[in-house]
């Protein structure tokens, strides 16, 4: 489960659940390039800004549009791609956020495996709203579909502390906090705003090593 | 700042307050063993034990002996030592834990410069009974001499709400962490209960590189 809330994994989780057909997640922006002289639709984030050249970044709200509906689109992020292509070798890679917490809390139980929680974070340092989402999801796994943590893992503890701690008011909380206040420097409220909001989208994002698209919910009890 | 409050810092702190006068931290069991081999006394944990062969490991209580005063001690952790070691050519290292809290923000305060508050963990794993400790000591430089965070410093705010959301009853919310449990194991009850306890020690352990004494603190508006 790779979480990036502000902004990729709830970005992708939106292309998806609008249609796009799949995205390519690419480390660099030479590799992005090398699709976009292809003839890829590209979307490309540095620093919280879209870079020069390319169709869009990775605002939520660039994924709404019906032209993009069955399309595939390519996707450099400064620390979301990193987090997945360093997990692309799991048994399955999923992506997270709020805005699809239920979907994947149900698409985690049926799966029935033992569950990494993969914080993408901002350059290698922590960030806490992926932290903040890691202890939500953690809440919800435990409360809802009786999952345990592992007790040798302090920081699904200290995440789910986090969460309860600040459930009441997340987007106040926040405030205070680094990414919050980069992107704050942007003008991206409404981003924010929206990549906060739970259950705006059903689909869970599963990536295969090389595209990321709508995984396949397992039936329960199939006959 | 490093941190290790079970129980490699917390074990220093109580070292010096006692008496020993230095203690010279290495990364392997066989440099340890070069040194025994010289005819120092050699202190060596992993996993939570002491290693065959050594004096003692890193109970604080192991320390609190008079042979030992006025002694160097070379002294060989899982965590501790390589955490110290990485920081080593920082302007200042200190070592800090729950029993020198008021000394530590008070030599802090008067160093004047940027703090970084690095834990230790358990084998590259984040641990929270450091982070709690570092949550401690960013609440007590906040509210009791003015420090700021930076806007940056993501895992500053998280250890600080933890902190807060946990203050009142550490040793049971630590019940259920990884190390605890793991020393929970091993029956140190009395370790732990002391490792939690504020400002048992009034000293500040301070590495230069090579060996870690009692930090001399600067005196405030000298005449």
């Amino acid at each position: 489960m790779v979480i990036d809330v502000f902004r990729a994994t709830s970005a992708i989780i939106t292309a998806l659940q609008y249609g796009v057909k799949e995205i390519i997640p690419v480390k660099d922006i030479e590799d992005a390039l090398e699709y976009k002289a292809k003839g890829y639709i590209t979307a490309a984030e540095r620093k919280g800004e879209v870079v020069e050249g390319f169709d869009f970044g990775n605002s939520p709200f660039a994924f709404m549009k019906p032209e993009l509906i069955g399309e595939t689109v390519v996707l450099t992020t400064s620390n979301c791609t990193m987090a997945m292509l360093q997990v692309k070798h799991a048994k399955k890679v999923f992506a997270g956020a709020f805005t699809n917490i239920s979907a994947l809390a149900e698409m985690l139980y049926r799966e029935n495996e033992d569950v990494l929680l993969l914080c993408a974070g901002w350059k290698n340092k922590f960030s806490i709203e992926d932290s903040l989402f890691a202890g939500a999801l953690t809440n919800r796994l435990l409360n809802n579909y009786d999952f345990g943590f592992d007790s040798d893992c302090d920081s699904a503890l200290s995440s789910l502390t986090l969460y309860h701690s600040v459930k009441d008011n997340i987007p106040e909380f926040l405030r205070k906090s680094s990414h919050r206040q980069r992107l704050g420097h942007l003008n991206l409220e409404k981003d924010i705003e929206y990549c906060l909001k739970k259950d705006q989208a059903t689909v869970v994002p599963q990536f295969d090593g090389h595209a990321i698209r709508v995984a396949e919910v397992a039936v329960l009890n199939p006959e």
